[in-house]
């Protein structure tokens, strides 16, 4: 890869202007400024607006031209045609550019010539750029956060391993939102619009040379250079797990898609072969590329599909066994020689069968019991699912299946179901690390990402 | 019906004797008196135990016989064998009876051999029973609430129109606490577990008939008379949508089933048919089951399947629109003349297509616009999608939908997606009696349901 064409700068910048700064709290610039203060950027900040001698405690720069500084990150909070008259303008200390600005191709033919415009001018002058129609780039390790979107609205998660990329802003906001409200956390959010210049290719292709990085999730709506897509998708999946969700995979979608970004989306067989051919793990939905991010945080996938579920609560342990079948997922029989270590080690009302059913009787010590005795080689990965109704099932259980899963080879998926009460409970989990799922289905999504992706869908 | 197979008095009993009842807050049977008073029965309570004389203020009877008065419902919450104790000894005053007390069928020979004694009891001394081993009855019209789990743990739903049949106690209390927890409600909950003698049939027939029921939703392991169950549901559906999830279906989950409740789950393709023959609508997950309840609380199935779907989050809607397509709705393209009416009364920034998407520059009032100016014969339903980032988007759109809404003939679903700040404005839906999803796919779930169930089934 050529000097050029590398975008690590995007993701360790040590000098961001911020175009179209202002001091008025209901601009999207003053969240920008405001966000990465909050994220405690440790680089320099310059806003940029002929109108201000300074803002929040900042020299305000009149042009960026007046900036004797490189830099890395120039975001572009200016309306479109902004963009292009201050790109025409002095800009040789410019890196980087995140345009997050909309009014360019995704508003038809007007906009589209805009964006060629736009295009042209990024090349003339040897400026990589994110967007435009974007939110840009949420960073937990470079604490850059240019989404524009008040935090009291989007909550940020924090930080964690997996990366997301995704055309869609309302759809990055949405899942940061709900990954944070669950607790869980990133390591790096992009989200590139428009993509005039930086792709989902030049982004996978940094990730998988990225540490912070331990597995990533795409959002497709389509992509832009199929051959450079493969390229970069194979080689980042030798590296860590990558799972996508392609949207607009149908007629209406693919429609809707065409006028969102701009993009044509493309036959779906296409990207299915794709996914096929690089190794990528397809998931069929919104709340299934969640439940993956939640779990690629903590677990890496596994080579087998052989579940173990233990609950407290029958009808929920088959529910579990019957939504992992759907899956294509196995609950086979536990051995008769496990079985008669497990009735001796559980009390007479437990059901010793794959679900285990520990009933509303259950011991925090009856959950570890059954985890521990089960042997390790007859199952690939446990789901745990806890209904916190029975009376002597306490908090401590938390720490007890912790303890157990950090010392064991094989994920160990929690459940929890319910409201308030459980809820609370459950964020006992959260706060050690371990990924929690608020359904049975929530974790048997995420236990099919690990063996591989949804049975149904191959 | 003859009227001693009319169950209809467990659903306006006048009269509860508490067998087992106890002053100590740890027993199960506290809970339920708790309860019966927090739910401010309008019957007579009677406490039933040798070992005490008052209990919270009510006089407590030493054994069933010495109360002079008819007892519609008897709940024991006692140890399996003291129920078969009591049954023998003076019963006659008793109509109706609900053991919660597991320790029978599910145990294993010993405790089938109880249940088998439990069974002839019941038909010699003409009491009819839900149970053994389930939480009973929790009733919003009547007022009843037999569930033993302290509602700081399980919530209880307001009321509302859909009763829910449950063979698996844990199941009922997690729906339940979670259609709580999302501000959705039930007209009655009936968990009747080992169904000794009240099973699905009996209910189903009773709900068919009750009025404070608009629809019913049935968690199925297994049911005990084939052809009894064909002719109630019939008769049910004839009168009021029903919903089944039906649990058990493959190998390792029917062979869970059979020791859960003491049931054999049977083939799955037998309950398909049944399902299809009697005009059910199956559903998949507990997740489909769940949003069932929700949308049927408030709306009925419509006739056809084409789903018109408004956001403001172009991602989203593209996401949308797949889901409705997978799940076998149909999102067709808006007329021609209809697009023109839109145009007039959208801004140029809305995609006019559908999905419309009024992106994150909307305003309240496009909302309404978009649904008013779209004409109801061109869709049978449609999903507003709203997502709360778009700065000039307020609270006030909720009372805005609601209004449209209330006086239009169709369905309108809701999904407002994402962390703390989008659940409370999404709150603001359920005050309304509106139902709300929390996620696209949750929509479209419920979506498909109001059109006759997922079309990947069939």
């Amino acid at each position: 890869m050529s000097p050029e064409e590398c975008i690590d700068f995007f993701f360790k910048p040590e000098s961001i202007a911020l175009i179209g700064a202002s001091p008025n709290p209901e601009k999207l610039s003053h969240t920008i400024l405001r966000s990465l203060r909050e994220m405690n950027f440790k680089g320099k900040i310059y806003p940029v607006n002929p109108g201000y001698g300074e803002i929040e405690g900042l020299k305000c720069y009149s042009s960026l031209g007046e900036i004797e500084d490189r830099i890395d990150i120039a975001i572009f909070a200016v309306p479109a045609k902004a963009v292009l008259e201050i790109l025409n303008g002095p800009v040789s200390n410019i890196k980087g550019a995140i345009v997050v600005s909309s009014g360019f191709r995704e508003t038809g033919p007007g906009g589209k010539k805009m964006e060629d415009e736009l295009k042209a001018l990024l090349i003339e002058k040897g400026i990589r750029a994110m967007g435009p129609n974007c939110l840009g780039i949420y960073d937990t390790v470079s604490n850059v956060d240019t989404f524009f979107i008040e935090r009291e609205k989007i909550e940020r998660p924090v930080r964690d391993g997996v990366s997301i990329l995704t055309q869609s802003g309302s759809f990055a906001a949405m899942i940061m939102d709900e990954l944070a409200n669950e607790g869980a956390g990133v390591a790096r959010v992009v989200s590139y619009g428009n993509k005039v210049d930086v792709d989902e290719s030049d982004c996978l292709e940094f990730l998988a040379r990225d540490e912070a990085t331990k597995a990533v999730a795409l959002y497709i709506e389509s992509v832009t250079n199929g051959r450079k897509f493969l390229e970069a998708a194979s080689e980042c999946v030798k590296k860590k797990p990558v799972v996508a969700l392609k949207v607009g995979k149908r007629e209406p979608g693919a429609r809707a898609a065409s006028s969102h970004t701009g993009a044509i989306s493309g036959m779906y067989e296409a990207y299915e072969a794709a996914f096929r051919k690089t190794g990528i793990i397809e998931v069929a939905s919104y709340e299934e590329l969640k439940d993956a991010c939640k779990v690629l945080n903590r677990y890496s996938p596994v080579k087998g599909k052989r579940v173990l579920i233990i609950t407290d609560g029958g009808g929920i342990g088959i529910s579990i066994a019957d939504a992992c079948e759907e899956a294509g997922l196995r609950v086979p029989e536990i051995s008769e020689t496990a079985v008669r270590k497990l009735r001796e080690k559980l009390p007479a009302f437990a059901s010793v069968r794959n679900p285990v059913d520990l009933t509303g009787s259950v011991r925090d010590e009856h959950y570890v019991a059954a985890l521990q005795e089960t042997p390790a080689e007859e199952y690939d990965l446990a789901i745990v699912s806890l209904i916190w109704g029975p009376p002597l099932l306490t908090e401590s259980v938390v720490e007890k299946i912790k303890d157990f899963a950090d010392s064991f080879g094989k994920p160990v998926l929690i459940t929890s179901s319910g409201g308030k009460f459980s809820r609370e409970m459950a964020s006992a989990f959260t706060k050690t690390g371990m990924p929690i799922f608020f359904s049975p289905d929530s974790a048997v999504r995420a236990a099919a990402v690990l063996c591989g992706g949804n049975g149904r869908q191959k």
